[in-house]
């Protein structure tokens, strides 16, 4: 193991970086190139275009009737009509027509009285010009129909084309070169599902990182993987700042590790100008130039490796084709819950975002850089400056929104309790409504509960059990929601039991014998059902916690806690047996239990959540849900409750 | 002439039409096609995408560091730090590595005391799963990561290869088929500038419905264009159903004219649903049906045919493909003027949006649904409902926008009198800084007094002549701005003249001509400054109004008026020698006169404004400006004057 360590320059800030960046690579522009207009859609004009022809290019009829002389309409009334004589003093047009020589004005044909092929009335005067299209009216030659850096749109075709303008010139599209690197990596053509190895790591970036690139106008081409080898890099880098590419992308090994080779490449081919932002994710980024060409390090993290493109890479990209920056629409939100954050690093936290009773409430996503579903699952990012702790519960604070408003707006948020047929539930609504989407976080039952007093969500999920009678939620209701009214219908009744591995080695059959045979256990977090479900089972076998193993540890749903028995973590956790078949582990069922959806009366009513407790009843969901295992819906959709 | 009509069938409102056509339509989804992921880009899954792998699928080192067994770190501190013995209890690893067996902790490189290979020291103790990306934490096998109807964008491409998913099933782009027709079209690349014959069209539409289409989603081809030819459209349309379209648009011939057969055709092969909607441009819209597959009429003139496509076909493209509606974005604006409307048609009034002194302020575009240019100049779209008479002044109104708020914000908008100048500048501005654009409306130099006056500008163009003291704009300003501080920067001194036609063939030699000859005049419009200073002419010379054929025709910029002697409709107008020059006509110079900018002292400082001004100064622009003819720059830049 080599212990050296590169070290970091000093670190900027976004802004310092952003103006070094622009500093040295600003003044760089794409070649032009020239089109014809029809190709040239979504493409900047690197002149402006100067109409060449007018349109239209003569006085054109307006509508379909007849031209003449305004003069000769003058005095016409009901009393006194005028009689026009065709093809002599008036003539017949269509809508387009080129209006007759001598004539200046068009009487609808719906306002002539039409005698015969020879003999037409009217009954009123018209001024001169009604109803025509004078020469120039949309366009005069020479005028400027767009500046020089004007995106070509659908719309803009009709322009130019109209003016005579067949041929445009424009800023080429930039091409990167996207390298992958890292020896961990396995491109996915080679991977039969499941022969992933332990440590091997599906590439992903360079399909992200081109996405990207065509969405701020560029092309790219993916090189392939390399290994972690100083040399190999170094030379492709070489090579291809030879070709004619606009910037390389090494995906891979910017840090400061000994095995991050970015930097010494950039390093001993050219010049590094910034190594490390303070910001979070994607401090490790990278940038300099070799033989003139930007040369980025991106980190190899996911969410590190697109917050890094899309606040470096790709503002340049669009630079280099004059394509203005990037729109990015805010809103306020509100935090359901008090955000820590490190001062000295500027944060992109990503967030779900609700639209709950004419509040938009964000939730916190999980803050680790590799996991990319913190992207794809948020609905905004909020930017926590470098010199701010963070944000207490319910201060107002702008997101960047990640998918549209109307979109956010048509979402059901469903907080509390994890349970595998909300992914179901929210495909099923997809498909049956179009519109409609469910958006769900797992903070655990009473988190759910917690969530509808905050007014943080349309509708909880939540399976609490009262020790005292047996029965589900309601006791809790009373208790922690007794402001309000709310209706409890049931989703589901599921198995609960012991998660245990593959053919159940250690031959658990019930709770008793975590504590005989000492097992390791992995629990669910405090407030959840499933936990309060365990300490009421230890309670009435006389369990102490002290004895059972892993008592302390926790998961927030059920999935990760059959991930900690598939990954041999642990022996053994409490959960629901569909989490259990999902990974093929063994399962011995403890209890049957109830899985309601709490709703506050102000929902349940709304078209959203009656769309929702349509579907549940729909048989296609509810086989949907029993062909995942451990579910009955004989009770699905009824009302279990209401205050 | 045929003169036999069409009727409309009942008009529809567009809520009506569009009820109808997704009754009919709305069930058609386009087939599904298996794609490789990295192909799948801005396509929309046909079914959920559940993870077929966990990410990461195996416990991996989130840090460089040493992996433990953090109970071997219990009880280290400052005082009694433990040893740590690499390869026996310690072990090296670097991000992403996978956690050696009977290790559960990562202590960072930073945090380790190195005293040998064989000793490193730790002087704190770390939890359990510290520094470690646990198996599953990103995507857990089995778990939905987007349902269907989910459109894939860059970040998806991630989690769906993280998640082991390289093949997606999606529907398939929409193919449509556009028919353009009309024996009045040519096509652009039969035409050599110049050399359009009066009556002939540009056929454009075929390219923005083109542009539009890819917008929605959907590939396009175009069939060449076709004459009004009853047999020959219904021959073409009757082929294509027969092929693999899901969509046909036939543009033109959609009204109720003689030579309008985009009905007839319809009815012949199949059914009409609908022909006329209430609303304005787009009213002679139809659409019905051929074989099962939607025929759409779009009316020929070019603003009608891309509202008819966006209201109509557009959103049933992207439901065929199950695509979100389109995002809209909206803001309130105030109308500098009072709005009318026709009762029983909603209107899709074309805006420039200004955001001036904090507030957003539109003003209307011309309502010509032939004019192209009133879409491509609009920053946004107000929509007046079919039971509203219009818009009062200053009543606050939803508009669509057409380009992001932020470019409306960094927009300077020039309101008052035309010059050629200004586009000069609109150019010079884009290319010198890239963000700032300049909108100019031409309302003539008390117009742009008017606007300053109610806050509608940023500055306005004039060239008001004081006929008592041969000044310009100064006694204005005093007389209708005393209320505020402006400031008057000179644009350009220029020659202002009677434009004639090529050769003067009436051979004019001043003004008195045009009373002598009883020439054929056009006139600008009241407030103008051209107007003005052509009253003052004729007083000098003591000719009255009634003398001057055509005082009362006005046109509102020196290029229409240029138009209109070019077109052959007058003999002569006042206006600058630049547009003259443009249409390559003759001139005969009258007086050199001041054109200003007036800028109120608010925004005299500004920044969007300090650079203008700053451009006006450059030599490059100057000598841009002289090119055009009829301008000397030697004021250029020079305070003519500030309250």
């Amino acid at each position: 193991m080599n212990l050296k360590r590169n070290v970091y320059l000093d670190m900027k800030s976004i802004k310092e970086a952003t103006k070094i960046l622009f500093d040295h690579f600003g003044h760089i522009k794409t070649d032009i190139e020239t089109l014809d207009v029809v190709n040239a859609k979504d493409r900047v004009l690197a002149t402006p275009a100067m109409a060449a022809i007018s349109s239209p290019n003569f006085h054109a009829a307006a509508m379909d009737g007849i031209a003449v002389d305004a003069k000769v309409t003058f005095g016409a009334s009901e009393d006194a009509p005028i009689t026009l004589l065709p093809d002599k003093n008036a003539f017949f047009v269509n809508t387009g027509h080129v209006l007759p020589v001598g004539t200046n004005a068009v009487i609808m044909i719906e306002h002539l009285n039409i005698i015969d092929e020879k003999n037409v009335e009217i009954e009123a005067p018209v001024f001169p010009w009604q109803h025509v299209r004078k020469m120039g009216e949309d366009i005069v030659a020479t005028q400027l129909l767009f500046p020089q850096g004007h995106k070509i749109n659908a719309h803009s075709l009709g322009a130019l084309l109209s003016g005579g303008i067949f041929k445009v010139t424009v800023y080429k599209q930039p091409k990167v070169l996207i390298i992958p690197t890292g020896s961990e990596l396995r491109q996915w053509q080679e991977i039969k599902t499941g022969q992933l190895k332990p440590g091997d790591v599906i590439e992903s970036n360079s399909a992200v990182l081109g996405g990207l690139c065509e969405d701020y106008g560029a092309q790219f081409d993916r090189h392939p993987m390399l290994k972690d080898n100083f040399e190999k890099i170094k030379q492709t880098v070489g090579n291809a700042v030879k070709q004619d590419y606009d910037m390389i992308c090494i995906i891979g090994g910017s840090s400061a590790g000994s095995e991050d080779f970015a930097k010494p490449v950039i390093s001993s081919l050219g010049k590094i100008y910034v190594h490390g932002v303070t910001m979070m994710p994607g401090k490790p980024v990278m940038f300099g130039k070799v033989s003139d060409t930007p040369v980025f390090g991106i980190p190899g993290y996911p969410v590190s490796a697109i917050v890094a493109f899309e606040l470096f890479a790709g503002p340049l990209l669009l630079n280099m084709q004059k394509l203005p920056k990037k729109e990015i629409i805010s809103v306020q939100v509100s935090p359901a819950r008090k955000i820590a954050s490190k001062l000295g690093q500027e944060e992109f936290l990503r967030v779900k975002i609700g639209s709950v009773d004419g509040k938009l409430m964000s939730s916190q996503l999980p803050r680790g850089s590799g996991s990319i579903t913190t992207l794809t699952e948020a609905d905004g990012i909020i930017r926590i400056p470098a010199n701010s702790e963070g944000i207490s519960e319910n201060q107002s604070v702008q997101a960047q929104l990640l998918r549209p408003l109307s979109s956010i707006e048509n979402t059901i948020v469903i907080t509390g309790s994890h349970d595998n047929t909300l992914d179901i539930l929210a495909d099923q609504i997809k498909e049956d409504s179009g519109d409609i989407s469910v958006s769900s976080s797992h903070v655990g039952s009473m988190g759910g509960l917690m969530a509808i007093k905050k007014g943080a969500c349309h509708m909880a999920g939540a399976h609490l059990l009262d020790p005292e009678d047996g029965s589900y939620n309601i006791s809790y209701i009373k208790k922690y929601l007794k402001d309000q009214k709310v209706w409890a219908v049931n989703l589901v009744m599921r198995e609960q039991g012991l998660i245990v591995a593959k053919g159940n080695p250690e031959n658990i059959q019930s709770i008793k014998d975590l504590k005989e045979k000492n097992l390791r256990f992995i629990n669910r977090q405090p407030g959840s059902g499933t936990r309060i479900l365990f300490d009421y089972k230890l309670k009435a076998l006389g369990i102490s916690i002290q004895d059972i193993q892993g008592y302390e540890n926790d998961e927030y749903t059920h999935m990760s806690v059959a991930v900690s028995v598939l990954s041999g973590r642990v022996d053994a956790g409490l959960g629901i047996q569909a989490a259990a078949r999902a990974l093929d582990l063994d399962f011995i069922p403890i209890v049957t239990e109830e899985y309601d959806l709490i709703i506050p009366d102000k929902f349940y009513n709304t078209q959203k959540v009656q769309t929702l407790l349509k579907i549940i009843q729909t048989k296609k969901l509810q086989e949907r849900i029993v062909s995942l295992g451990g579910y009955s819906t004989q009770n699905t959709g009824k009302i279990m409750y209401h205050s």
